[in-house]
């Protein structure tokens, strides 16, 4: 059972971005996100925010918290679902809207690591996720004409080992500064690996649009 | 004189990217850039990249790279510039596309700042800019509705002072795991400063689309 954030942001194929929300998992709709929800044809299990961006506060809220604060409405969803005692997120129309909000979000997926949980930010074509030593992942889009792409995150420089992948590399040192991660693509599933040594890794996976 | 690079990524509004080109800049078109400077109705004074996502090479091609590189067409452009002598550079059509080729443009801020520039990223409704100490900006998109952002890049956190804001900062600290620098506002632009203490910051503003 995995908790299933719904934020704000522009949703195109909600069918396609149905197929991350299972039976049984745990909705949490962030402020506008409850227009996202009702699209999906979810009713969540919790709708919170300050809902600002909504515009007025739903009969369904559950919490209302000021608009003055240092949450983003995804982190209030966020640490909701992490004091309920979830470890694995999504988070949906996270993505895709403005720049900034995108950013924020990564901050999120460091945010949950950083207490214990597991999470990815994903849209239609596009999946992020944040790793650090020890995490072991699995590509969730598969195909070879997708991307798997690498960059360190908050912090100067990652030591990253990958397998399975068309370039791969051995403890190799990818710096802020530049791009060296970028545009992989995983060959082989069955001996992908990706390992950071040092650091931490912001993982997106991209369909070409 | 600054250094325009022209890259691959959707432009929608050519007549206002066409705002950020000057009489004299340097046009640097990279790769499926071409077609964008086309349609942007600039002569670009140099033409490079593996001319991948344009599917052909074009006649006013001034460099031709391999495929298979570390470098990226815009970071290609970037040290053609930089090894021009150029030390302020614009990159339109490097948001917007593929998220990974967003962050991978990040990374392309930090490369010019590391070799003695100053850059910035822009589409019609975002831009996006590096900070480090010692490093003074004003804002570009003027108007109280539009948000300015910070966040650390390539460091755990960075330390920032804000004025001019709605809600300013003094020597505050700014963690990659929680996305505190969100959604301010320039309020006044005559008492505006940000100050980068420790660290790096990615500076991003938006306009509501």
């Amino acid at each position: 059972m995995k908790c299933v954030v719904i934020s704000a942001g522009k949703i195109w194929d909600f069918d396609l971005m149905k197929q991350y929300i299972f039976p049984g998992d745990y909705v949490i709709a962030a402020d506008g996100g409850v227009r996202n929800a009702g699209r999906l044809g979810v009713k969540p299990d919790c709708v919170l925010g300050d809902f600002d961006s909504l515009g007025y506060v739903p009969d369904s809220a559950s919490a209302i918290y000021p608009s003055r604060k240092d949450d983003t409405d995804t982190v209030l969803a966020v640490k909701y679902g992490l004091a309920k005692g979830f470890t694995e997120f999504v988070i949906l129309g996270g993505l895709g809207g403005r720049l900034d909000h995108t950013v924020a979000n990564f901050s999120a997926l460091d945010y949950i690591r950083l207490h214990g949980g597991r999470s990815m930010l994903v849209d239609e074509n596009t999946v992020v996720r944040l790793l650090a030593p020890g995490d072991a992942i699995q590509p969730v889009l598969l195909g070879e004409e997708n991307y798997f792409s690498v960059f360190p995150y908050g912090c100067e420089y990652a030591v990253i080992s990958m397998t399975g992948v068309e370039y791969p590399t051995e403890r190799q040192r990818f710096d802020s500064s530049f791009p060296l991660g970028v545009s992989n693509h995983v060959t082989d599933p069955e001996t992908f690996r990706v390992t950071v040594h040092e650091g931490k890794a912001l993982v997106i996976e991209c369909r070409e649009r």
